[in-house]
């Protein structure tokens, strides 16, 4: 239900062949490295993380699930690509923690949720001494001379670098709102965004500078 | 080079042809809404929007572009899957200011660079009455009984509804980063995250309670 055409990364087809990835995990790679705009290795992690959490649930295809990404690295697509919690349809949340982990929860009609949380295992990584070296952003690993083997190790890992436990997660209503008009600039804005009586581009959010 | 399969929203597609949308770009909001999930206003819209961006940009297809979007709620996923902005590849930012609006810019050595801003123009929207509601958020838009006059106004309109300026924007370096080992938990996390000594788990970031 979901696919993107596959990229035409040979090496990256090669590479999951010889290690004998499923099909179906290898058509997610491709279609997330097609969004990513390349393989990056975080993203491939991130596809075996999100395939585990997902048999983890036991979802259905199709099923309308909600995402945490403790990270706003790669990761991110991962969720996005593979489980369709996006930033735009509001089931994404990115809480900058800095650890490559997510948690996918289902819908839930309560106010908290029972979720899985995987992680890469830290005392897992140390096996695998390319990847270790990439992840603790070694000044020792050289993507130059080391990406190939980073792939192979990342591919010969699958799940093996990844823990899971099982969490509670709260369940975020929906916001309710109201249009106001900023008196600065005389746009609309939502309710809740007006800060100090102004839209954020009247304040101190503008990030921009009109020129011609 | 993108490409997702397209959804089978037959629906979709009739309203499309019906207004004669270009075969790329319905391409492109059938791509959208497989990703998003369904084809909610907000991406149509988007649509639109990144694709007069990008034309008025004069991008090649496949340019490594940078974009803004004034808003989380759908929008950004326009920028991610038409321009690949996306949230994991750092391409995409979210200054939540409330407007229906984007910046698009292709990278540049310099300091800023020269972007585009595309937004919904809040004078010609007045000429499409149920877009008007729906955009306000008025509590006279009823989704059930206008959601199909809504989806037609919208397609109907085009860029009609937009307007653009060109702009000047920062160019973010990229951050460097060293992996430290939280105190609290023992795991590593890049140093430019940590708070008060501790990583945000370990703080007021966490998100989760453990169970089982």
């Amino acid at each position: 239900m979901t696919g993107m055409q596959p990229s035409h990364d040979e090496h990256l087809q090669a590479a999951m062949n010889a290690h004998h990835i499923p099909r179906r995990l290898q058509q997610r790679i491709l279609e997330l490295s097609v969004f990513h705009t390349y393989a990056a290795p975080g993203i491939i992690i991130g596809a075996f993380m999100v395939d585990y959490a997902l048999e983890l649930l036991g979802t259905d295809p199709g099923q309308k699930l909600y995402g945490v990404c403790e990270t706003p690295k790669c990761l991110p697509d991962a969720l996005q690509v593979i489980a369709r919690c996006t930033i735009g349809n509001n089931r994404l949340r990115i809480v900058p923690i800095g650890k490559f982990a997510i948690t996918v929860n289902a819908s839930s009609e309560k106010e908290t949720a029972e979720a899985v949380r995987v992680f890469v295992d830290l005392t897992k990584i140390k096996q695998y001494p390319v990847l270790d070296l990439w992840y603790s952003n070694s000044p020792d690993y050289d993507k130059h001379t080391m990406g190939d083997r980073l792939r192979d190790e990342i591919f010969s890992a699958g799940r093996n670098i990844l823990s899971f436990e099982k969490v509670r997660v709260e369940v975020r209503p929906k916001k309710k709102w109201k249009s106001v008009t900023c008196p600065g600039c005389g746009e609309t804005v939502p309710d809740y965004l007006v800060v100090d009586g102004r839209c954020g581009a009247c304040g101190s959010m503008k990030y921009y500078q009109s020129i011609s």
